[in-house]
């Protein structure tokens, strides 16, 4: 087989960068191409010096980053810009994967009143999947042109919470979710938040209940239970480089309990590699996924409150980020999923 | 005056520890006695090279502390333990100001269904006064002899919490809390869990629903709104050494607003020192209250849900323990209540 | 008597907040003034919410901070900006403080030598002061008009290396230095090298043998010795908010020992309230001397190589920057040394 | 090809649980058996979640291990433990490699020196062999029973210093070596020391000029240069999970500079896959080598010493631990050396 041609689109943030340490080592893709605004005429290794040897190559503009006609594109890019990037150069490439938001919504309404804009180039969405696998793996046809990769709260709130909802054992109404991301989340761009002596030793909530992320996981949830759901998000800034963890609260539903929840959860994830349900009695760690494309969830209750407490955690630069699209990648082009990875979570 | 002889028992913990530095620094006292179970026979300053010059008393036993006659006691110890010491030394200290958890209920049977037993002397609990002073300050009377120093989760939450319950701008139903706490929280001990490498760049939630503090901040929340209030409690290990943030989840009752609530808290807190209410649109961060007796309080609201979101950080070592009891010996002696805790805080 | 009236140039830096902080303190001072180029305008809250209520002053210009008249004027200024700033509004202030590097050198030629430019006003250099309090307070007079603060590293190592150069016990010849600073060292200004992700779980070398502190630290170990004295001093970067350490190497001469230089380090010391020696056998922890003026010595030999190994630590934002420049201004005017400057090290 | 069946002796420690980590991303090897005597009884997932569905095995005892009969076993012990272990399952194994001290010294005066007790079974030793797979792979033969797996500060030493001891462009004596190592390097079992709160935020040499690995870096180097060479070597402990970085003092010989010693690194390890030699004017950065098997040197002089400063940084347990292990099981099957090492550096 001739290996997948790949470029990155951004490839100098921290998303790029995790993806293109992904790419080098899956068997099955060539890293043809890597692109950056900030940093176009160095090579990689300029910018990041653990990468010579490995990955030499320079980085060249967008325009061109396209025109080398790779097989699969993934941009990793601020709002707004991907959707005329995709336009611009369609027919240069077969597969573009969107680590940013642009094709994210089902509905342009949404979208607008979130990002301040309507689509610019409506058919692209019409041939565009957002998929987190393990909700959506089959609506990635042979031919979809363009994955919408989920982004890193929603992920893990959508895969802490579907197999509940789904079930009907809580209350799709009232959900409370309470996330904290490590500092990769905010970006490789400087700023006085996350200057190392202000968020070292520090933590806040940011954001609190305005997050762009929130119709994200209200259109995933929405569709797992068929009708509208709301939700309470807050993030949160935590002093560790990779990682969320979500703290999820709903409303067990009249006859639910942890234990039937859990065999839920058992049931709706047995053939699901990146899915780990944790033991009752413990809890989901950030650690237990580090480095790694796995989500880990743990359940608990409340039982004088009649409440169901979820963690799910992952490591925001893999299975929310990087990981993710490779994993989608790997759906779309047929080849097993957990191919390119299986690291085993580096415990420390 | 008179400097008012101190002694600490347990004063080889964390807890212990920051209040041998606070009292150091007060103009009122004299610290006389300080005694460990682990490193009896040491000096402070074998344990902590930090205190050499400074506090270089012995470590003595307890019983040694109590006969040496100090007028106030603080103790640092595990559950069930202070009681029986406060019992068999009485006469032997004028206050005895108890960081742990023998005098923070009301409710004998509360005590008995989370810690186990019932009170072993309950004529002690007559003349003994549980006070986060913000709330309780008039509760403490010039013949107090034993105060039960708050919890540090129910410190941050209840102050968190009071001005809107009290003016029933948010329900007292449902209202959920999702606590993270420095690692000192955790105690001097060793264990796997808070072994560096494992904590280090790790989060998880602990004790989800079952935490031990619960039942306290219910007590406080209940006192205020005069009926029975039920909460869902969540602590997280924030690896970091200082510092709590709780972030608080209530439904706004009908007319209430994120105004109305702000303007709520403002009057409560417009004449309390070490109350900080953050302008609307800011966060509060365990940064800007570091090493301080300050409890700072951001107000948020997510309009589509209905829902009051408060975040509200003090330093665990400080406001949510030393530095709180620290603030009740001074209301039952007469000072300044500021006084000994006026240092800014540590911003970095 | 009348509080001394101070002001800070620069006082939105990590130095001049925490000189802003320590002078809150200090019961002979009343902090009349804070400047900012960047955040003129707005108030010293707005910048830092962590001083609301405690330091509300507006962030003025320079101009309008020294026309204000303070007796003291501090400044935390980038190199050549306050020699300037110092003649121009001469006569405005009793003392100036900088606790930059104009004022450090007696030698104008090693000066333009490491700063590329000759002193500006050389007449300035004439009535300054450069002062490490426990090796150069007597050349503070009581009309001394600019101090020269000493910077962080030197600080560190002057005072680790002086009883055994002095005594001649140690070689001056072959000195080794390898330092390691929190991050503050680096300011507040935003840098990838210190943007949190990339310097948190990492640590380097920088300015490996070109450091700009080689010859303030060259200088006051020369006028130790009475001769020339060349070291090789090499600065890290520590992923820790606070602290120096330095690690010293050198050769003892024919019949030193490691108990000789103790007992000289015990004699040169035993009246500094400042300086902590340690029992032989334990090392001197930057922890030890968390938010405190505090230098911390440990000695150690290597008898293998005949070679003492002295490890020194502060606080670089207090001993190394603000703590040293209230200990100077104590000097100043005649306060005891220690005022303002007791609190105990936070060692957690 | 058959798979190597392999074991692991000590699988619960750090350095085990890393080693356990590659062996399971090896091609050609299977973990057969892992044994612990803490957790003997349990799954590795018990004690380590993240391996849950990627190793289940259950923790079973040394003896039962050899018994099992693996190609490979690989011991993480303490000191004198594995020599016995190694006699007494003698013909049970195919290799040995010893990631603990026992086989690291040809000269049995210098361990008993050292370790306190001369060799229990001399025979073994003569079948032994120690190996930094860069200098002494050619020491590997087709039938080496066992291999004394290298300390992690001696790699990161030896490597940095090879190529200018080697062509004499330093002279070898008054080498000082400041070194720095990660948490991780401390074990897994519980100390004070490595207790978060007293670590985080924390710095301190520790073994000064006493650290047993002296004599292993000593006997490299004295190798190199063939004649007895003494070092100072003092060991830091940095609050960072992962990585040692050591900075080498040396001088110069005459007519060397600091460009011919960039050649002579240049030449020596043109075709060293895992030794990356830094640009002149960067400086090596444990981020760069995290959780992979490079070794990462850079190069710089301070020219007024006439000093030459070599950093040389690794990840302790991987290029310093099981990393290493594994390397030097490839050369002994005749594998790539790279194989099973492939990972890229994860840069955050």
């Amino acid at each position: 087989m001739n290996k997948l041609k790949c470029g990155v689109v951004g490839a100098t943030g921290y998303a790029g960068a995790e993806l293109v340490r992904l790419l080098l080592n899956h068997p099955f893709t060539e890293l043809a191409a890597v692109s950056s605004v900030s940093y176009e005429g160095q090579t990689y290794p300029d910018v990041f010096p653990a990468f010579a040897g490995v990955c030499d190559l320079p980085l060249i503009s967008s325009d061109e980053l396209f025109e080398s006609r790779c097989d699969v594109v993934f941009t990793a890019l601020p709002a707004g810009i991907t959707e005329e990037m995709a336009y611009k150069h369609k027919g240069l490439y077969s597969l573009l994967i969107d680590m940013g938001s642009d094709f994210r919504f089902d509905d342009e309404e949404i979208y607008e009143k979130w990002y301040g804009k309507p689509y610019a180039h409506k058919e692209l969405h019409l041939n565009s999947v957002y998929s987190i696998p393990e909700l959506h793996r089959d609506n990635i046809k042979a031919d979809t042109a363009i994955i919408g990769n989920p982004g890193c709260y929603p992920t893990s709130i959508a895969l802490g919470l579907m197999p509940a909802l789904k079930n009907a054992l809580i209350s799709s109404d009232g959900i409370v979710i309470d996330s904290k991301s490590g500092v990769t989340g905010a970006g490789r761009k400087l700023t006085q938040e996350t200057h190392y002596p202000d968020t070292n030793e520090s933590f806040n909530a940011y954001k609190a209940g305005s997050h762009r992320h929130t119709p994200e996981i209200e259109q995933t949830l929405s569709q797992i239970v068929s009708k509208s759901v709301k939700v309470t998000f807050v993030p949160h800034l935590l002093p560790v480089n990779r990682g969320i963890l979500s703290t999820i609260y709903a409303k067990f539903t009249e006859g639910a309990s942890l234990s039937s929840v859990y065999e839920a959860y058992k049931s709706a994830y047995k053939d699901e590699y990146f899915i780990r349900l944790e033991p009752l009695g413990t809890s989901a760690n950030i650690r237990n996924v580090r480095n790694s494309n796995f989500c880990s969830i743990s359940l608990h209750e409340d039982k004088h409150t009649g409440t169901l407490i979820i963690t799910s955690c992952i490591d925001n630069m893999v299975k929310g980020a990087a990981g993710q699209a490779v994993q989608n990648m790997n759906i779309r082009y047929g080849f097993d999923e957990k191919t390119g990875l299986t690291t085993v979570p580096a415990i420390f």
